[in-house]
Order: C-alpha cells, then sequence, then structure tokens
C-alpha cells in the first residue's frame, strides 16, 4: 500500500508517455476516486470534427485504472471495461470522472463518465463505461 | 451505398487526426472485414513500456468501425463496445483485426482482436473486443 | 407514449412467462427507473449454493429493459449489456435497481445495481450492469 | 486439474438447480469448449413470444462458465461478461457454444454464440457474449 496516493498517482501519470502525447491532464484524485481531462485539440478529432472515439476511450480506461488502483492501494491495470457513446464528444475540454463501486483485494469494479466541457462549464455526458481493476504483479 | 469500399475507408481514415496522431495505418478492408495497425513508438506506452490501454482500444474500436461500416456500406459510428486485455501489447507493431458477425439495417455487431507481432512476424493476442456499430446520422 | 407508465409496465410484466417462472416480482416503477425482486428458492441456486449468475443476469437484463422502456414511453428490448459479478448471491432476496442515464430517441443507456438482501433488510453489492435499451418494432 | 473433464462437468450441471428448473442440457464439452442447450416452452418466453432475455443470457453465461473452466482445469466462476443480442430467440431449441479464447493462470477470456435452432435443423445466430472466467476459491 502507498502512503501518499496523490504523489504515487501523480508519479505514474507522468510515466505514462501515451498520456502526455495525448496532453492528457491527471485531476483530482482520492481512494476510488479519479479525474482525468484533455482540451480538445485538432489532432483530438475524427472525420467528423468530434473527439475520436479512441479518446473518449483513453479517457475512460484510464480514469478506471486509477480510480481503482488507488482503493487497491497500489499499480493496477485495467483487465477489461466497456464504454456505452450517448454523445459525441464536443466542447473545449473533455472530462472523465471515474469511481470504484466495489472493491475486494483481487479485483475493484468501478464506472466512469466522460463529459464535454463547453467554454462557459455546462458539461453534457457522452460516454458511459464499466470495467475491472486488478493488483499489477510485480514489476 | 458506397460504390468502392477500399477508396471510401482510406478517405474516411484520412480525415482522422487522431488516428494519424496515433501513426496508426488502415490496412486490409473489405465488406465486414477491416485491419489497423499501429507500428509502436515511445509515445504509445504507458509507465511499464508496454502499450497503453488506450493504445490498444484505439485500435478496437477504429477496426470496428470500419468492419461494421463497411458491412453496412456507408458511414457509421461505434455506439458501444467491450475489451478484454488479456496480455501486454509488445512487439514491433500491434495490428487489430475485425470482423462484423451479425449485420442487419440498423446496425453490425462485430468483434475484433488486437495481436502484438514481433520483428519475426510471431503474433501474440493481446486483447479481444465486441461491440456495435451503427449508420452515422448524415452530416 | 403510453399513458400510465405503471399499469403499462405491469400488462408487460405479466405477459412475461418467464418471470413468472422465476417467481419474479417487479416493484416500484417510474420514466427511467425500475426495480425487480426474487425472493430466492431452491430452484435458483448453482453447485455451491449462491443464486445462479443467470438469475443475477435475468434480474440485471429485465430491469435494464423496465427503466430504458420506460425512459423512453414504450415497447422496448435490451439490444446488449454487460454485467460485473462481485459478490456471491446470497439472502432472502435479490432485487435490481435499474435507472436509464442517458436517454435519447433511438436509445437509452442504463445501469443496474443487484443487491443480496438479508433478513434483517441488510443488502449487499452483488452484481452492476451497464446495457442499451432500444425501441421495440411494431408488433 | 480434475482428470476426466467430461465427467467433472456433467456433475458439476447436475449441481446446478437452476439449470434442471431451465430444462437446460450439458452438450459435447472438452477443454476450453462447451455446448449448452434449451428445447424452448413457454415458460421460457417474454411478452412477444420469444425466449426471453434471461434465457438467452443464462446459455451465454453458462456455456461460458464451462469453456473457461474447463479450460482452466477445475472450478471456476464468470467474473463477468457482456452480450449483444442481435435477432429474437426462435426456433425448437436454444443452444450456446462458447470457446475460450485467451487462457492463462489467472483467467480465461472467451465468447459465447447463442442459435436458434429450427425443427429441420437450420440455426440463427441470436446472440453473442464474450467474458471472463476466474478459477473458485476453494470451498
Amino acid at each position: 500500500m502507498v502512503d501518499d496516493l496523490d504523489e504515487f498517482a501523480r508519479t505514474v501519470f507522468e510515466g505514462q508517455k501515451f498520456s502526455a502525447h495525448l496532453e492528457a491532464k491527471l485531476g483530482p484524485v482520492s481512494a476510488g476516486k479519479a479525474e482525468i481531462s484533455i482540451e480538445l485539440k485538432e489532432f483530438h478529432k475524427q472525420q467528423h470534427g468530434f473527439a475520436h472515439g479512441g479518446v473518449v476511450s483513453y479517457l475512460a480506461d484510464n480514469s478506471i485504472a486509477y480510480a481503482g488502483g488507488l482503493a487497491m492501494g497500489g499499480n493496477a491495470l485495467v483487465s477489461e471495461y466497456k464504454i456505452n457513446y450517448v454523445r459525441p464528444g464536443v466542447g473545449k475540454t473533455l472530462v472523465a470522472r471515474a469511481e470504484a463501486i466495489a472493491v475486494g483485494r483481487s479485483q475493484a469494479v468501478c464506472q466512469s463518465r466522460v463529459y464535454g466541457v463547453a467554454e462557459d462549464g455546462t458539461e453534457k455526458l457522452c460516454a458511459i463505461a464499466q470495467g475491472t481493476v486488478v493488483p499489477a504483479p510485480d514489476p
């Protein structure tokens, strides 16, 4: 079990080169909760000008990983998840908020909601996800 | 219904700025089948040096979109999918191969498998996905 | 759109012979919400004496169908869902509570939680589900 | 690891009172493969005269449990799965065929397809599922 969840989470996040490539930012975290956001740029988009599903999926997957990992108190991996896209990913920013719903020793089942946030702060739900986080094997 | 599926698929793919940002390549496509690959670079990785789940998810999501869209013959969207990660995403290249399993007018249910391909061409399964593709509303 | 959601829901439920075969009961319903419960009997069990996954799945699937159908105001079908079992299905009763999270004209994405309820009323979460409800084609 | 997979599977199946309540039959099994079928009766149906989604789900869930458990060689549980219904469950019989796709020590990821079988033996795909099987804790 790590002592300082916030520091632990930020150190892991800085080690994720893919998160940097997407210009993602880790927001507030706590045991069983995590927020990750992306300010939308042209390179995040698909052919219709919306955020690509891969961007929304990244946010869901990674927010679930942090919520579950922090709930279990250490290194963790998403073993599986499902996502429903419910509205195009538009706005100034996309933000994913995940929460661990059922936490045990061997897994944490988490849910995440991804919102498109407009310039004025209005949020619209654009995806809902549910997945399983498991402790990572020691490196 | 579009006439030339291959040309249609490549035009749509070129319009996906996020696919370019990930340096993804559209492989062979046909009605109900699609392949997308990524040569792994540092920027695709997570903290343990494996491909980030977001990269694997992108490949699953997007290959499902193409397999389903081409099965239905036009613009399409993934409405939902689930993915099981079964092995770390490692290798020279990751390749996703998707197939439409059940195609109707209002949806195509597809499956995709993502493989890590070593320098010598050996493939190892790293993820399995299943999802729903629906026709895109006219722009 | 039906006028009396409660009456509509109960009429549909009475038409489900499988629900009667499982001795399931429709609890309170409203637009976007539904509860279904089963008092556990021997015939609901698997080899370890817990409720069979098929019983828990039935509760998740059917509660999602009602929450989504009532949110959209008419006959509806579950097109897909996923479920995570998080604890054995034990107790005097299993109860599923579903809610429509994102409702549009063509689909309602819903979540359901299934609880085992002890003799003294204590509830323990035993499964979490997420799925898509679509309007049923006219018969 | 059990010695005789077929005998083991049949003994477990006989212990499932819910399977008996649904009049389900365990078909051929082997390491990583399992078939379960149900001859459709009135009590399996929903309000439109099709097999209830709970029946189709039971078949998917339980066939996945057997395919995964037999692949890992012992008692096992489904920890999660997702199912896409693609056609109404109709016919003389419903049959689910599951296969373990990726088998490790701690999990087996499996897929199942559920078919409606007509009097003349013609099969129509009615659902596709994917899920995770984990070893059961010792009783």
